[in-house]
């Protein structure tokens, strides 16, 4: 991925991988928060706050996912970038499947916002982007910030009553949330990015020690923090949702699929199968973006035929006990 | 791969793929033939002939599997070339795990074995090989002619009572052996060095309605030509035991396993148990051939973790008549 240096869009700027091999997440850049009081610099407002998204990104998924159940999509608006990133970054091209123009800004290319936002920014230039169409600014680009904002500082505009950060339950999802985010979450990056045998042996075993212990707990309770869909399952679910499709294959984290894990699986498959969530699941976008994008993994660009997946298929989980919030129920 | 040209090594000089992005493999150049005939130009004697493989070659192991199978050991010497192809082509390494140096001709490259059989070849410089000792030349490096040569030609110098293309079966086995090359010995290339998408869907499509084709049929008969064990039992193994570990993800066949098919997985378990025939398959040497060697595909050269196979587990397959010539039926 490329960057901007001091404002200017830069093609040579940024390696991916240390002296050992081992693949390192820059750190995001915009950090301000939505705060439920009408007095704070960005106050919860419907209408006033828009997402900056690529379907194909766990990450971004992690925003229009809590955006889907908690019911805001009239609140907050939604444009899609192009899966398909080439040295220009993330782009707009409303004329394929599932993107859309830049509604706010008519801009070309994601960048753009950046500067805008921040004429002399200096950083990669990622999804999930929260903007402020009314100051016209990034308020954020941190998908685990943005989740929780929209979580916990948006119900007075959100059509439906959802709390996946409730409390008595708020230090555990902290928690899991943090242990699942290098071994699981980037941990498939690693494994992916990694430049020497050593860092991917090392993210793969991470991985799979990780998968095995969360396939564990899920065999005696229905959600990573117990008996509440939360939060953490927002965050398990983006990369769990991608795993047997992109990266078993393209990020070679071949040692088992999740569809193998007799927990997992079907955990997955009732998460997905929770109202709301499969519409923000896109996986052509999700396949063409992996595939296409990296050249240094995947030099032809072929897009992997990969296993035929029943996302639909019964789970029987919820006679585990424990359920979604009410406002989640399926229809009877 | 590189080739020779006019005897001359050449790395400029060889395309994978046509126009349309398809795979194309060269054909072989050397067609002499062992015969079962003294006056022969090459007759069958033991200790004449030689057999120059790589252990990754799912081709020279045809002819290593026809060697042991039919205890030729004695009779044909084998050398081992390094299973990471460079810029030479295959190399002898003998300090290398499960390599040897040329005991024959104390070459370093393979390509020195062609150019001594024919100093103006133009040809790719491929395994297996098998060399006269005698005559100092390569008489054929094509497997299917090799492993034919030694199953029908050497049966007075081999240690074991096995015909692996019996009457009554031999049309039936080269109509087999023909129709499993294109879609899958050739197919899982096909696939992997397509370099276009139309090509690699087209592989892929072939490749998996063939196994399912062949899946059907094993669920009613042993083996491929139906109660005997025969070269296309060999030729089928060869691609079957390097799938899940490797064409799976390597080569991006991943719509399923081997291991995930009703009657292929324990057909392959079934051969994998003949006598003599685990101790040609040389998993190590498969992985680190196919993912160090092909920087198109897989440029960081990171061998993948691949999932954990027991090819030592029950099969049963017994139970369903037909049996591998009595020589190689399991000691009781």
């Amino acid at each position: 991925m490329n960057m901007l240096v001091d404002g200017e869009w830069r093609t040579d700027a940024y390696e991916t991988t240390n002296e050992e091999g081992e693949f390192e997440r820059q750190s995001t850049t915009f950090r301000d928060e939505i705060v439920d009081d009408p007095d704070a610099q960005f106050p919860a407002e419907a209408g006033r706050y828009h997402l900056y998204v690529s379907k194909a990104c766990p990450w971004a998924h992690r925003t229009l996912l809590v955006r889907a159940l908690k019911g805001l999509e009239d609140a907050i608006t939604v444009d899609v970038v192009d899966p398909y990133r080439d040295e220009g970054g993330w782009q707009f091209t409303p004329e394929k499947d599932g993107c859309t123009p830049d509604s706010i800004n008519g801009f070309d290319y994601l960048r753009e916002a950046y500067v805008a936002a921040d004429p002399d920014a200096t950083c990669r230039v990622t999804v999930p982007v929260l903007w402020d169409k009314k100051e016209d600014t990034i308020v954020n680009n941190e998908s685990e910030e943005i989740l929780r904002m929209l979580d916990t500082e948006m119900d007075r505009v959100a059509d439906r009553d959802v709390d996946l950060y409730p409390d008595g339950y708020q230090d555990e999802i902290d928690e899991i949330i943090d242990e699942i985010y290098e071994p699981i979450n980037n941990g498939v990056y690693r494994a992916g990015f990694a430049s020497s045998q050593a860092a991917y042996d090392e993210a793969v075993e991470d991985l799979f020690a990780a998968l095995d212990h969360w396939d564990s707990v899920l065999g005696d309770q229905r959600y990573l923090a117990g008996d509440r869909l939360t939060e953490a399952d927002i965050c398990m679910f983006t990369t769990l949702v991608r795993f047997d499709q992109v990266y078993h294959t393209h990020f070679m984290c071949n040692r088992q699929h999740v569809q193998e894990y007799d927990n997992l699986w079907p955990y997955l498959r009732d998460l997905y199968q929770t109202p709301s969530v499969a519409e923000t699941v896109d996986m052509a976008h999700i396949k063409e973006h992996y595939y296409t994008t990296h050249p240094d993994v995947n030099p032809s660009g072929i897009v992997a035929a990969g296993p035929d997946l029943d996302f639909e298929a019964d789970h029987d989980r919820d006679e585990m006990g424990g359920s979604p919030p009410e406002d989640l129920l399926p229809l009877a």
